[in-house]
């Protein structure tokens, strides 16, 4: 099980690529996203409503006090940081424990005790690049491909792979529990 | 080679995804973005001073008639898009030949015709994320891994990886050209 903390959330400027955290955190197979840094109750909406349509379970939600989720939290840290160690140096490492991992997200501007309570500070790649890139490239390689065959439950519209076009149709994975 | 071509881009709404996409493009080993949609020379110079200070070569420019680079274009077009068939369906015969690459990677509205021009439709998921995390993940699998090894040309600044804290050094890739 994978949560991601996004920390440092601005309202105004990060509204899109924290969405896009979000979605990426979901797609490639995170259970959940907490948000850090300012409410953005609208941004929460707007994720929670692609889960509601594209399929979960998936949750997001919004935590002011950071350090208590991390006091709290019982698996292991894991700061995504350009500054970090090679994801590839590390990534076996990181998954020979079965603890929950909590992933950090963060800006430019990560309190820098993260990188001391962090268990691993993981670079993907030593560059600037993206807080969207760096997590969906992570988690992939966490999962090794296989949230590429990630199977969303109770999806209200799903899409049919096509060659070229779009094929979206009405949900179709059985939903036993509302039957 | 790969060149990426990103569509539709609006100055206001979309200066920083794009600005990330040019960052994960080169992060992740694409050549060079070409920007279409609306013309914005503040990005472009912002890519090409995480360029000066990073290290290259990576190129960025702004192309308005998308149709002529499209029919231009002598390798195959790929086109990234939660509609099309999953990547690690078509990942291998995308590598079958050494031609150049051009991704396009869009907004959600993508002129229909790009489906048809494109030699394939490749979804990273079939799921809505971003078109950022979706390049990174198919220049990733593209370059299976050795993109994250890749080492950039006479650099102003580097990271050296680190544990916990932030290394930053002067270049350090020696620049025989300037000697």
């Amino acid at each position: 099980m994978i949560k991601v903390l996004r920390l440092g959330h601005r309202k105004a400027r990060d509204a899109r690529i924290t969405t896009h955290v979000c979605l990426a955190a979901r797609a490639f197979g995170a259970s959940e996203v907490i948000i850090s840094g300012e409410q953005d109750d609208k941004l929460i909406e707007n994720v929670n409503d692609v889960t509601e349509r594209w399929g979960g379970p998936f949750k997001v939600s919004y935590q002011k006090d950071w350090k208590k989720i991390l006091k709290e939290w019982k698996g292991e840290i894991i700061h995504l940081t350009m500054y970090g160690i090679p994801i590839q140096d590390i990534i076996k490492k990181i998954k020979e424990s079965k603890n929950e991992k909590l992933i950090i997200v963060g800006g430019p501007r990560v309190p820098g005790e993260i990188f001391k309570i962090a268990d691993f500070n993981v670079a993907v790649t030593n560059q600037p690049h993206s807080e969207v890139s760096a997590l969906a490239v992570f988690l992939h390689m966490f999962f090794e491909g296989k949230e590429l065959e990630k199977e969303f439950e109770n999806p209200k519209i799903r899409i049919i792979p096509s060659k070229e076009g779009k094929k979206i149709v009405d949900g179709g994975v059985k939903d036993d529990k509302a039957s």
